[in-house]
C-alpha cells in the first residue's frame, strides 16, 4: 500500500497531486490524482470520486473541468483514478481501438481471457482505492461519485450497487444502458463474456429496477452530443426512475456537446449537489 | 481574409470556436481560438487577447485556464492565437528543442535567415489578427492583452509599444527581460541577430524605461516557479516601474508553480482587472 508521489501543484490554495501505487485488485501499478482543498490542511474533508471517460487518464478532469475553485470553496477532496489498468502485460484491444482495453476499463471486474487478471476496475474503485485514500489522506469516509460518459456509467452503476457507501451520484453524458448500446456491447462481451445475463449487474437501467435504497442522482446531458442517440440514451434511465420512483434529475442542456467544455460549464452545480448531500 | 471554421463548442452559454486562415504577415496558415460570451449574440463585446507560452498552441489556455466562466459573466471575448507560424517550409530549431522555432515565436518580427519570412508574430498579433477579428466577429475595438511566460513577455512588450491600442495588460510568470536571460538570448540571437541593440524594442524592461503613455499592468508570479530566478526575473521590471513611476502591480504568490493550475487559480482577477479598464 505504499504511495509514490509523482507531481504536486498548488491550485486555488489547495494541492493537486498525482500518485502511483501497486494495486492488489488490478495487479499492476495504478496512477490517480487527488485534489486536497485548503480546508484539508486543518481537518478531514469528504471525497468526490470522479470517473473519467474513454481514452482518459487521471489528468483530463483535473486539467480541464475547472472543478478546483468550487472544491476549494466547499471543502471537498476530489480523487480521479485512471480508466483502466496499464503497463507491461496488460491486455489491449488487438485492433487498437479506443473503446476496449487501455483507457476503456468500463469499471467492471472482467471474467474473460485475456482481460481477467488486470481488468478489475470495479473492485479497484469501490474497495481498494477508497481504503487507500482514507488511510493516507485527511479525508472522512463520506463519499460521493461522479463521472463522464463511460465514467458516468461507472458512477451511476457503482452508486446503485453501493447505496450504503455513497451519499450522492452524478454524471455528465453517461452510458446508462450499456447492455443495449454498441460501446457497452463490445466491452461487456469481451470483459464479461457472451452471456448477457452477466451484464445486468453493470447496467444502471437494470440495477435501478431492483434498487432498494435510493442515492440522489443528478445527470446533465448535452443535446448536441454526437453520442446521445446511439450510445448514451439517458431517457431510458429516466423511464426506469419514473417507474420505480427513483430520485433522479436529468437536465437536457441545449447546444452542449460531449466535451470537457460541457463539463466545465456545469461542474459547479454538481459539486454543490454533492456538498448538499454530504 | 477568409476564415475556415475548425470546431465549435458551447461553453458557459457562449461559444468556443477554432479557425484557420491564410495569414499575410506570417505567410502561412494560422490557427486561432475565440471565445464569444453569450452577450456577443446581442451586442459587440471587447476582446482580451491571450498569448500563450513555449510549446503551446491556441488550445492550452482555452482548455485549462477556466476563463470562460468569468468572460461569460463580464461579457468579454477572448482570442488565443498560436505561438508561432507552422506548416511545411516553416523553419524549426535544427536541434529540435522546445524554446526555438515551432511553438516559440517569441512575438517578434524575425530579421534573420531562415526565420524571417514566416516568423513575423509581432505584426500578426498587433495588426493582422485584430483586423481579422474586428471584421468577422461581434467585437468592439476595445482590446486588452495578457499572456503566460513567453506570452507574458509578448503581452507586456506589445502593450508597452502600443499604449494607444490596449486599455490594460496582464501576465502570469512573464519573461520581462528577455535580452538578459537564456530563453530570450537564444531566441533573439536567432530571430534578430547578434546585435543586442536590436533586441531592446522587444524587451519589456528596456521599453518601460522610455514609455510615454502608461498602460495599467498586473503581473502574477508563483514563488515556487522553477523558472523564476533564471528566466523570468519579475523584480527587474518592478525596479524599472518604480524608477519611472509606471502603473505596474506585481503579486508574488507563495507555493504556486509555472503551470496552468497557477493560471486557473488567478485568471478571474485578471479578467476583472481588464474589465475594469475597458
Amino acid at each position: 500500500m505504499s504511495l509514490e508521489n509523482i507531481s504536486a501543484n498548488k491550485v486555488f490554495a489547495g494541492w493537486h497531486k498525482q500518485y502511483s501505487h501497486e494495486a492488489v485488485s488490478t495487479q499492476c501499478s495504478m496512477r490517480f490524482a487527488i485534489y486536497l482543498p485548503p480546508q484539508a490542511a486543518d481537518s478531514k474533508v469528504p471525497v468526490l470520486y470522479w470517473l473519467s471517460g474513454l481514452t482518459c487518464s487521471d489528468e483530463n478532469f483535473m486539467q480541464k473541468a475547472g472543478a478546483h475553485r468550487i472544491a476549494a470553496e466547499l471543502g471537498i477532496a476530489i480523487v480521479a483514478p485512471d480508466t483502466s489498468p496499464r503497463g507491461e502485460g496488460v491486455a489491449d484491444d488487438p485492433n487498437g481501438q479506443y473503446d476496449l482495453g487501455l483507457g476503456a476499463g468500463f469499471y467492471v471486474n472482467a471474467t474473460q481471457t485475456p482481460w481477467a487478471p488486470h481488468y478489475q476496475m470495479y473492485d479497484y474503485i469501490v474497495d481498494e482505492l477508497p481504503k487507500l485514500i482514507e488511510a493516507n489522506f485527511p479525508v472522512t469516509s463520506q463519499k460521493a461519485i461522479a463521472g463522464h460518459s463511460m465514467g458516468g456509467h461507472g458512477a451511476l452503476m457503482i452508486a446503485l450497487r453501493n447505496a450504503d457507501k455513497y451519499s450522492s451520484a452524478s454524471a455528465f453524458s453517461p452510458i446508462v444502458n450499456p447492455s443495449q448500446v454498441p460501446w457497452g456491447e463490445k466491452a461487456f462481451s469481451h470483459y464479461l463474456g457472451k452471456n448477457r445475463d452477466d451484464w445486468a449487474r453493470y447496467d444502471s437501467c437494470e440495477l435501478m429496477k431492483s434498487s432498494k435504497q435510493p442515492v440522489p442522482m443528478l445527470v446533465d446531458q448535452g443535446e448536441a452530443d454526437s453520442f446521445l442517440e446511439q450510445q448514451l440514451t439517458p431517457q431510458r434511465l429516466t423511464q426506469v426512475a419514473e417507474e420505480v420512483g427513483y430520485p433522479l434529475t436529468l437536465r437536457m442542456q441545449p447546444g452542449y456537446d460531449h466535451s470537457y467544455y460541457f463539463i466545465a460549464s456545469f461542474i459547479e452545480s454538481h459539486l454543490r449537489f454533492h456538498h448538499q448531500h454530504f
